[in-house]
């Protein structure tokens, strides 16, 4: 099938490359040009605007978007809808809060545009050679598009899984547990790291990999982490997040869901962004206030 | 190789028939007499007793303890020292606590016995085709056991851990995470069920195993259980749990390691057991003491 793809960041550029192997034909297009000429390169037509890259496109129009969550998606869809006809067709890939996603849908529909969101995992490697999505739309409009899934996915690593949102939603939650995953493994590094023996992290983590039951694809990056750095001394433990694991503790609280795991996964990344804390100071200065214990000044 | 197993359980019995596929000869005993006569018909030698399990062994003996951790190991273990001499060797593969692993192998020690505290993971589909194991103890005579464990584990699926304990606490923290794990898993899919949407939560693990960050075995776990049950209609949320993650949150208290993750995991077990708590009473009734508000009446 013929496509256009906005946006060539490392994601994007990755599934043009995906979507070539599988003989699709794409527009590329992206505001930074040196990317645009990169692609075209390996293969993709080169378009200078969003205007252009639909021009270039036949009817019903396919238009990817894969560019950073918030604004910069939000503008781009709002001009494709712009530029788009009835029956053409929206596809976006980036890390949208679901209700962004709900909306823009409606905004599409309102036009007579058909609009997926897709929750992409899998990183920069699934983009490149199969990845995992999960696709939130119209469904009948979705059996004419899922060849292009069921080429750039992995086998059974795609699913249509409801009306618009639906897509980003199931993300956002894998998301969180993928944060509650990565703390608990984490976690359970600590308690090896404080104990009494001197274990060989990165033979703990291949074991664990061979027949445990937490095997699993985090455990071989762990794996493949200590492979790196036997303690990981390199490297401060500075977590940072990028918004889905926070959108699902949200999600929880608006929905009364108790996420006790999936939450302090969060707060935890939270914390270790502080170097101190103001919590630690105020129950030291009570300590002291109330038992004479000593603190520890500055 | 030849050696003895004690304890013919789900556990022992499988890996009876797991050492017998490599060729290995086995005398079996367990309390139980049927088990005993079962194994004896699968090829096993059967025993009347530990102490006529010992003496069908050639020295060194190896024996293997396969029974339940606590009160059932002790007394084996200490039976077991006082049959054997010099140069033999225990093997003990139940999920004891690190601690008396370490304890058990200094008074093996004592009497000359060597002592492998061995953790085993994969559950019993693993004891019988390929498990997962930790093994502390001695490691010059570890060397003339290994290929036992070569053989009945799944590839790279045994690690020489470090001294006595090491293999259990190994295990332990293996289990601690695998807690937090679940516990993620299981809030994001009841986000999921508190949704506006309504998705397939087998075609949602099944995704979530092709090409996703969070793939892994629980995931496969998951999947499955969905398959026969779409909803889980037929059980309750009910989560007993047998010790380890208990251990390894008091592990963590004791080497001051933040776990609130595993911890909390834990926690979550503890109040899925209560139908109604006295915390949720004394907050209602603090809630209508100082407020007014309403509270539920039995």
């Amino acid at each position: 099938m013929k496509l256009g793809m906005i946006g060539l960041g490392k994601m994007g550029a990755n599934l043009v490359l995906n979507l070539m192997d599988h003989q699709h034909s794409v527009v590329a297009y992206d505001v930074n040009a040196e990317a645009v000429q990169k692609a075209a390169e390996q293969g993709a037509s080169p378009a200078s605007s969003i205007q252009d890259l639909i021009t270039q496109l036949e009817k019903p129009r396919i238009v990817w978007s894969m560019v950073p969550a918030g604004e910069l998606t939000e503008n781009v869809i709002h001009e494709v809808i712009g530029l788009l006809e009835e029956g053409d067709i929206i596809i976006e890939g980036g890390n949208s809060q679901y209700k962004d996603s709900i909306r823009r849908a409606k905004e599409a529909n309102e036009q007579g545009i058909y609009y997926f969101d897709v929750g992409t995992s899998g990183g920069m490697e699934g983009a490149r050679n199969g990845a995992c999505m999960m696709i939130g739309g119209d469904k009948e409009v979705f059996a004419a598009i899922e060849p292009i899934f069921k080429d750039i996915n992995v086998e059974n690593g795609y699913l249509y899984s409801g009306p618009a949102g639906s897509g980003h939603f199931l993300k956002m939650v894998h998301n969180g547990i993928e944060y509650g995953m990565m703390q608990a493994i984490a976690e359970g590094f600590e308690v090896l790291e404080k104990s009494e023996f001197d274990y060989d992290y990165e033979a703990v983590a291949r074991v664990w990999n061979n027949g445990s039951v937490i095997r699993s694809w985090l455990i071989e990056l762990t794996e493949r982490a200590f492979s790196k750095d036997a303690k990981l001394d390199a490297i401060k433990g500075i977590m940072h997040s990028s918004g889905e694991g926070k959108w699902t503790v949200e999600t929880a609280l608006d929905l009364q869901v108790p996420t006790p795991v999936i939450t302090l996964s969060l707060l935890m990344r939270y914390r270790s962004l502080q170097e101190d804390t103001f919590t630690g100071k105020v129950v030291a200065a009570l300590r002291n206030e109330f038992g004479g214990h000593a603190v520890e000044k500055k």
